[in-house]
């Protein structure tokens, strides 16, 4: 049991906890680029792909801020989400179905990240850290962008794909979210 | 390994998912109403106990229109969320740092819910299954609005209150998410 008195501590627990879900991503999302044969999904994740990177890198920024050295700490609930995305790779599945179930495992791990950088941007803006709450907005931003772009592809073609079991098929009107 | 041919398996898969995490969430949210010593984050959270409750009943309700016995599916993702959830409820905080970290684990949880309910919201439509969606979308729409309440009660004060150790703060001006 970790010793936490201030908020400041919170904070910092917070971002360790994010650069473990972030570098457990990097591992995570080539998989996932791999096991999808649609083209704009691929390219979809192999963009956020180098976007986590940076943002692993705009992490290690905000340990330097804080005047620390960048440590991760287990981070549960992004492993249990990763966990649950792993299996879906191994279902056996039609393509477009497994599509729309890469999607949803993606937009489980945006969302988990969505909370936890919310939550650690208002703790360091309250802390009057405006530099890091600047660095943990922008990636905010991008997490925030990377699902409506997920949303998007699957209301573009590929939940209807799934629905039909057909590739090509006409935009689902499903709205994801 | 379960074979899952089809979007509707897809789709019984994510009810069954979020079955069990409904079910986890029941017996997690007691704990964080109990931990808290702020009145307006207990009454918050023993809303959403009831509110929790009425959606295993629609979820229920899911399950007979697609002509199947509930049955729930271990939901890693949620698991790994209330694990971390856990965790912060033995940490040694001010009362107000344990509120702003009970407020930070309740949204982890939430924004899964948004993740999944949407997806599986997504399908049931775009499977045409319009009763099914209309469950999950007020589901949807009941996870959203718990979400935005807690973002409320944390800059209400709560998140003051932490960053100053005292009680009764001045509202932040840190905007969670």
């Amino acid at each position: 049991m970790a010793q936490m008195r201030t908020l400041h501590d919170a904070l910092v627990d917070e971002i360790r906890d994010l650069y473990h879900a972030e570098k457990q991503l990097v591992k995570a999302l080539p998989k996932m680029a791999k096991a999808t044969s649609n083209s704009a999904l691929r390219t979809a994740i192999e963009a956020h792909l180098a976007e986590t990177e940076e943002q692993v890198t705009r992490l290690e920024e905000v340990f330097e801020l804080l005047d620390l050295k960048p440590r991760a700490k287990a981070c549960a609930g992004m492993a249990g989400i990763l966990e649950e995305g792993s299996d879906v790779l191994e279902e056996d599945a039609d393509e477009a179905v497994l599509d729309a179930m890469i999607i949803a495992s993606a937009q489980r791990a945006e969302h988990y990240e969505i909370a936890a950088y919310g939550t650690a941007a208002a703790w360091a803006e309250g802390l009057g850290l405006q530099s890091v709450a600047k660095l943990l907005q922008t990636t905010l931003a991008e997490e925030k962008a990377a699902d409506t772009k997920l949303s998007a592809l699957a209301e573009s073609g590929i939940n209807a794909a799934a629905e039909s079991g057909a590739v090509g098929a006409a935009p689902s009107k499903g709205r994801q979210r």
